[in-house]
């Protein structure tokens, strides 16, 4: 997976193959797909048939999105990465196309990111606006603001809230249910900060503007409330420390918090 | 905040300065707000653009929805108290317009007024189309018959579920994900009965027909399956109090349980 | 609930008497159910009215549900024994025509079904597809590698989550909320086996390639790691054992944990 | 045919047989008729219905043709004698409904009556809006500004083309593809004067600011340039005088201009 | 062009390779008639998607349509020779697929034939329906009762108008405009009936119940009120005989009245 | 009207009055006026509303217009000076932005010169199928081949046919129904060739591979079947010379032959 060539390529084959089995899927394949010249605008057209209303015209969102994938190119990078981060984690996802076309958790981070660039250069009320589009469509509420790096899977996606001041690094997987949540009626920098290669389980809460250290695991259900320290498991309501890994939770995708303590006791 | 006629011109001049500054949206705007005369057509026309679907026409939502409003204006001025919720507890609500046009949770509870009116009035059939509409496109399933008070916050809305016998006071907020639910296969009164000013967590489940007393809150992700006391925070699965609160949680919404019981220790 | 034949004729004339009683629907039941002449084709008529899309048209999604109707008998029948599950269990749920056109739980358990079948003629591409459009419309998302039994309710429905290994039994109850996950980036089985007469509460986690035992019970909120024997009531973050129950906790619908434990003490 | 309330009560019942009798239909007929309480809501319903498009909506335009004929109640009266006339002069019209709800030449002058409203009340822009979709719609083309007596028929209606200050009587019938146009690139009054009883035959030209005398009757393919005197039958390209008719010819529907000329020959 | 199976596959040929040179309608193609597995699927659904609206659901009319087709096999029999007769008559028409696809005046043929049909079997109202949105789709008005031979062309098709007691033998050529319409308010046997190889100009009118002899030609913006002979040509408002033709000129085609006249003088 | 700047600022100011003034066009304008930044991406904007259908993306065609128009400036040009053609030859053409917005005629003109781009540049089977949609939306069928100068306008537009090898010089003026037909089934050069200037009446039939000198003037019902010479006016069918004119008819739009006849006679 070096080049952002590369992953366009193997999309557009693996597409092509999709079409000329599935009678049914050709028209939207190529739709979708087959018709465009690069990712960029297979992902304006597909985000804006997802997105659009009976009161937000198809080809508005179309044209903004296209322009900002076209000022902002660093969003298609990120867009690979995350393509490929799903691939390697998900046994689910066979194909590279998969989370362009279906996941929605994937996509929902794709129309944040460009979201997130709307409301960097001031159009507020449009980034609102898709903000909640989005959070009808996939289920996902992702605040605007929030900062996200490279590298991040949303497995499944429904049910996922993230709030204003959030900050997601690198490599970074959350399941379904999970919040990013804050505290309080006041403004300011309330939100949790996410280190590199953490992996938040199915339904936990992680509120308030605490640091999840590098490579933590957080446990499915599990409600955190305190800064968790780098590598560290931590599961329960409240949650608390259970033990040590030494992996990239947000690569290996275990969930099996015991499993995961008795490879990794504390000294 | 005293009066309708307030809010509903703020929101005016809040939409037409939107409508100015950003083309993209300055459509959707004219047609879904400027283009009425008051609030409770806003709400109609907005919510039909909701709720209609390939099989439901939009014209017959908007007149049946016209109708309940003009027969029922307290439902006008429970959305306004709930308008006013939203922009006070907040900090993501920075316009009065924001809730009616953007935030699902804010939606669902309208369309649950209108839907309880249906219900009142005789056409369950009806009223249960749409709490299925709602639960498709906001993710917020609750039951025509629940009854609800003014000044309620759904926070980000997605998968909260309330049911038959449930009743809310005033004063509540609720975030994503909470359960008001029932318990076994016989009818008869089984939900919950919220207290004024009560707040409950993200992914908290309160189970059957219990009082959550005034004041009380609800850590995130807890299971609540006996009566709360009033003032009384509780927390965990099964959820157990862990402290008292002087002040009203619904309004302060603070989630940091640990920060609220040191302040608020059990004498 | 003896014959396909009483659960049609019953069902046509519930909708009869409410598309007489209610004008506003009138349209809609006609549309939906009362043109047609058996289960299968208001049930396709009804599917392909909920997951077409812009890019996908309503048609060929309506023959090639027919198609699979026909060809899967047995499907039929799984979607009357989940009818009737609905109406004795749910307390809400007066008349057998409601799961058929308002439950999404419902809705989402029979494109499972067809979506299935569709998996195993060797139509993967199709059933990604139609995977992913019944996550975004009912919030359900089950991998249609998935097997499942008859009598099966999703109650609510919201943000299910459903693996590619799992197996579900007969008579069961799942609340919304509920993730039947796996665990780690390998493929292979990894998922729950769920026992029949099993009911799991609002939200629970079930993770990894583990066995709930028949007639067990799983309390809201818990997160499931390890196998459960049969009759065996769980609860927590993890959960534990906590009680036994001679009873079918997927009928009784008793989320009463502590009630149960009550009733059913361990010797 | 004496009042309106009879016309309603009988397309009322005629619609509901038709709803009985052919359910593909019940759906169309039950949205379209039986849902409404008056004969306005149901016109209002069903040209809304025809004249909204993809950046019109379809609850605006209902709005507005509602208040129109609240404010119009002359039109509904137009409207019926407009019914009756296709009832009456067209054997091919066996019910009642048949205008209303199939007959584009009908529609396409209830929605000139209503459009001629706007255009009196000062609405232009709305009105050559509405006049540009009612072309498109129905493939005819009237200037807002014409005037129409009651008691009109357009037969087909495709193609007919009426300018700004063509004024029509009361009784009159047109074929398809008639044209009462004008002449030169100057304003003011330029179209024709068309007077009761008058029948113009299928792709005729009447054009300039000529009179069309009472109970005249212009054959089929004509070009009239000149005034035509009262009971005068003209024919031709350009058109002459070819007979004198005692009857009323837009009852009488008679093309056949030698018959007519054999039956009434002038002395 | 002997066999219904050559037209179909040699139609599925041009399709595909239209489909590979055109990406914009690979979609349009693929659904439209790649996808199907017969002729009378392909027109089933290129027809619904014609004739379908905000009020009539477009699996309805595909429903419908597929089983006329398959009740009445004479009809795909009638579309073979109708496609035949385009590719051979209009030089435009380069591609079988090309009638199918894009010519108005063949589907508007083809939709009349489902919709006589209908009508003979009893269904008269949903007749009518049809005819209407025919009406406004193509710009084509044909009462559903007339009676339509094989081998005949529209071309162009606006503005056609075809009355109920009309009659059409086989290989007829009609051009855009013509009426065949009827005379006077009292139903009966009163349109005209038009021999085998006829072919009627632009814009004629032929009224009356009147014989129009086998091979006769009737010139453009002709008003015909009279029987015309066999291998005769008619001119003119109201027309009159000018020549003989030993040809058929519904094949050839030839719009030159003088140079017909020329060729074919009377003796 | 000398710039093009001129045009689209004119037309942005008027349209802005008109929002201002007329609420519910305010959407309409926003959307399809107000946000672009030129002229080509209104009427990109515009047809493509116009043209797209049920299996036709919208955004599909949206970004093939804008391409074209990007491509071939002069099809910009042409359409401003059609703009200032309506504006100056048509009375009830009170604003520039009338043509561009709901005049079906003009729209049909700048549909088929993007048409002929498209055909220019090989793409044959996408022009049928904007041919066809454009017949069946605006009644206009303009065979993509045929060749058009600038300042042409279509009066009404209805039921126009304009065939493959038709030319049309510039300043122009047709009315509603009128026909540049070919003749015979073989190909080639066979329609007519239109001078500049000339004028053609409604209804009226030019047939063959005839010439129609500069400044011509047909009169509305004719059959033109011979070359017409420059400044000549004809009428009838067939169609005879009555008299000579030293205007520009299309620009005078005299459709009164008798006085033309007058003014101009013969020496």
């Amino acid at each position: 997976m070096n080049t952002s060539f590369d992953i366009w390529q193997t999309i557009r084959q693996e597409v092509q193959t999709a079409a000329a089995k599935e009678p049914l899927l050709a028209s939207f394949l190529h739709l979708t797909v087959l018709q465009h010249e690069n990712l960029a605008r297979v992902l304006a057209f597909q985000l804006s048939s997802k997105l659009f209303s009976s009161t937000m015209d198809v080809r508005a969102l179309y044209d903004v999105f296209l322009r900002v994938l076209e000022n902002n190119p660093e969003i298609t990078s990120s867009v690979e990465a995350d393509i490929a981060a799903c691939y390697e984690r998900d046994p689910a996802c066979e194909y590279y196309f998969l989370p362009l076309l279906y996941f929605k958790g994937f996509q929902a981070i794709q129309s944040h990111r460009i979201n997130h660039a709307l409301y960097l250069s001031g159009r507020k009320t449009l980034a609102y606006f898709l903000q909640n589009r989005a959070s009808e469509v996939f289920g996902v509420d992702i605040h605007p603001a929030a900062r996200f790096g490279h590298g991040i899977m949303f497995d499944h996606g429904t049910c996922i809230v993230i709030g204003e001041t959030a900050v997601l690094g690198n490599d970074i997987s959350l399941l379904h249910g999970v919040t990013l949540g804050g505290s309080g009626k006041k403004g300011g920098d309330r939100h949790p900060k996410i280190g590199d290669g953490v992996m938040i389980g199915a339904n936990a809460s992680v509120l308030g503007n605490i640091h999840i250290g590098k490579c933590a695991k957080i446990g499915a259900g599990s409600v955190v409330l305190h800064d968790v320290a780098p590598q560290t498991t931590v599961v329960g309501v409240p949650a608390k420390a259970v033990g040590l890994s030494k992996n990239i939770p947000a690569n290996m995708m275990n969930q099996m918090i015991m499993v995961d303590n008795d490879e990794n006791k504390q000294p």
